[in-house]
């Protein structure tokens, strides 16, 4: 079973969204064993759209739009499909009863419709409406030539309502879907043809109908394992038998076997053992604490920290001997393991991290170029001081040295396992 | 000028990333005239990216792929390419050479390449490489049957610097473009309907070949007029004068007349006058400190800050009062302004950002829901604490609250102008 996904609207063509309505309804189609053919996003424009779906109908089975729906003259969505399918437009009570209870919920119940807002309510005459429980644009479910098309709103919470609860349902009830199983390994430390060899021969093995993905991003690589099948009991348990061997394989480096953050895969192992940790920051400027802090209830484990970008507040915050950072640099050994440290102590963690680097682009020496950062990790038995030497973009440098921190982070974490 | 954005990846098909790369080219090819037809999706297929590079081909005249570049089985977007062009593949000694520096930089002078590793020098032998600053897959530019094709890594870095490092010249090099002029103009703190409002006549004025859109996102709003011309002073002069007509209509909300983020322009101006900044951050937990950190040059200006998720941390390092954290509880006027005058005393800088809230999902209450924010800023002279009530979403309580701390510290900024 095959969807395509379209996306109507000039805002994304110009890049002035991010489409991310279609990764949200992507996500939702694989669950229920309906793959994605394509994604496409189009203009608003008539001829355009008419082509798009067109072109859809021969790959596809399941065609799925987004855009198009507001009450503006831009939006031409409904129009065009009523001409792709050679219909008139009609008013749909159902759709002009929920823009009538919008507006009185918003204005007032003595709110009177204007025609703008009316014409909502008007859709291709072969559709079936669905709900729109948070907008005025109705979803429309239209069956044709044995195809399903379903048109709805652009805006994203409208969208995931719709999907979830009238969409997703309903497919499941017109067809009859295969069983699709992901399973993703997280691995941090060691690059994508690293692994490929190290693992090459599980993956030789693999049956033709489970599929390894490599994603690599940033000193990660996810390790995605997809099975396609019709007995989900026994196509899931070949498929954790495979994984079982890759992380067997792969060992240290492996972090999480489900599809998470790094970072959130150590809060989950910190909290569980009721671990803390605090962090001292320098070049990455506060960027750690954010990738810990934005996920929900890392304030279990969590205490906060320090950024200390001069060296008066190394000092005051951290208690960085004075001397140390005039003899050795604040970019040193000698540093960083006093940051880690006072971090420690200072701030009462189980765990510490502390960065302190040359982010660039200005900054650098002969002996410390741009990119030159020292990370240290430590617990209050031992403390992990390394020297890397990363790029000269700015943004980047960061990045790298959050992952590295936290990479060393769950190295020590591993150690001190028992 | 019509481009045509391919992005190679299973991972996209099935939500597993959202797909940002997109959104980024079609802003830097608009930026230069090149309008973006459509954006496409496919999967790691080769028939499948041989029929998307065909129809793309139909439509556009520069074609831009990402993808499917890497080391590994499941990426085949060069071999693709090379029966797509019917050309054969060849190892490019620049390519190499690139691969084998990266390596040698990352594990040490004496590694040695693997097989797999040297593949990522293959190119078809109809291309031009165009160097990858940040990777071993190599860019590679073709020309074929009077278009442009493009193909570049799907790793959102490395295709950015390519973007702006080499493609964007190289467009600009090969073809004449019409010449667009951009002008944004950022402001913060209102909406964009009374924006258009404040604005309206100036906006009717405009002479056709102007036009000007609002961007908003997070409690900014970006005004950009876009002129399309033939002379590019006479054009530049033109918008110069309504841009500078807008500035004065909108008044304090104008931060920037330049396409830079909110906290870029602050430190711009702190950087100017020489004032000094340090952060204080609960439900943030160093989000602003992350935004401002993130810019070259943020260390003349930002002293660097606290995390202090837990109690004692807001104690310790900000001297918040016990009495006060019990009496007010942690998110309450008392506490941000011992938050942010802490700040200002114990990091000695001339202006400082507190902020405390329940970033959710829990922790909230009945008094203070999920969203509840204080925030404070501060310099020697003037204290000022604001209540916010945001929604129950943790990431857009963070990003919102940070927004808004900015936009306070720029009022407060505006104040002691003179």
């Amino acid at each position: 079973m095959l969807a395509e996904i379209i996306t109507i609207g000039d805002e994304i063509l110009i890049g002035q969204i991010v489409d991310t309505n279609s990764a949200f309804i992507a996500q939702k189609l694989n669950a229920i064993g309906i793959r994605v053919k394509q994604i496409s996003s189009v203009s608003d424009d008539k001829q355009h759209i008419l082509n798009a779906l067109f072109e859809a109908h021969q790959r596809a089975d399941i065609i799925l739009i987004t855009g198009g729906l507001g009450p503006t003259k831009d939006d031409i969505t409904k129009k065009t499909l009523a001409e792709y399918f050679s219909v008139g437009l009609v008013e749909n009570q159902e759709a002009l009863q929920n823009v009538e209870n919008i507006f009185k919920r918003l204005r007032g119940p003595s709110t009177q419709l204007l025609d703008v807002n009316k014409q909502q309510a008007l859709v291709p005459e072969n559709c079936e409406v669905i709900l729109n429980a948070n907008g005025t644009a109705p979803g429309m479910w239209f069956n044709y030539l044995g195809k399903i098309y379903m048109s709805m709103p652009g805006v994203p919470h409208e969208m995931m309502y719709m999907m979830e609860d009238s969409v997703i349902p309903k497919l499941k009830a017109t067809f009859k879907l295969p069983i699709i199983i992901h399973k993703t390994i997280l691995t941090v430390g060691e690059g994508e043809s690293y692994l490929a060899e190290k693992i090459a021969d599980i993956e030789d093995s693999l049956p033709s109908y489970i599929k390894l993905a490599y994603l690599p991003k940033l000193g990660q690589v996810r390790l995605r394992l997809s099975g396609y099948g019709e007995d989900e009991v026994s196509l899931k348990k070949e498929i954790e038998l495979f994984a079982g061997k890759i992380v067997e394989r792969v060992g240290r480096s492996v972090v999480a076997e489900e599809d998470i953050a790094l970072e959130k895969a150590i809060l989950n192992y910190m909290a569980e053992k009721e671990l803390t940790l605090s962090t001292a920051e320098s070049c990455t400027g506060g960027y750690i604490a954010h990738l810990i802090t934005q996920h929900p209830g890392s304030s279990k484990v969590f205490f906060g920290g320090a950024v200390s970008y001069s060296y008066e507040l190394k000092e005051s915050i951290l208690g960085v001997k004075n001397e140390t950072l005039w003899q050795y640099g604040a970019v040193s050994r000698e540093t960083v393991t006093e940051m880690v440290e006072g971090a420690l102590l200072n701030f009462k963690s189980d765990y510490a991290i502390a960065v302190t680097g040359i982010a660039g682009p200005d900054g650098g020496t002969p002996e410390k170029p741009v990119g030159t950062v020292w990370i240290g990790v430590a617990n209050s038995e031992k403390t992990i001081a390394k020297k890397f030497q990363f790029g000269n973009k700015r943004l980047q440098n960061i990045e790298r040295t959050a992952i590295a921190a936290l990479n060393m982070l769950h190295l020590l974490l591993e150690e001190f396992k028992n």
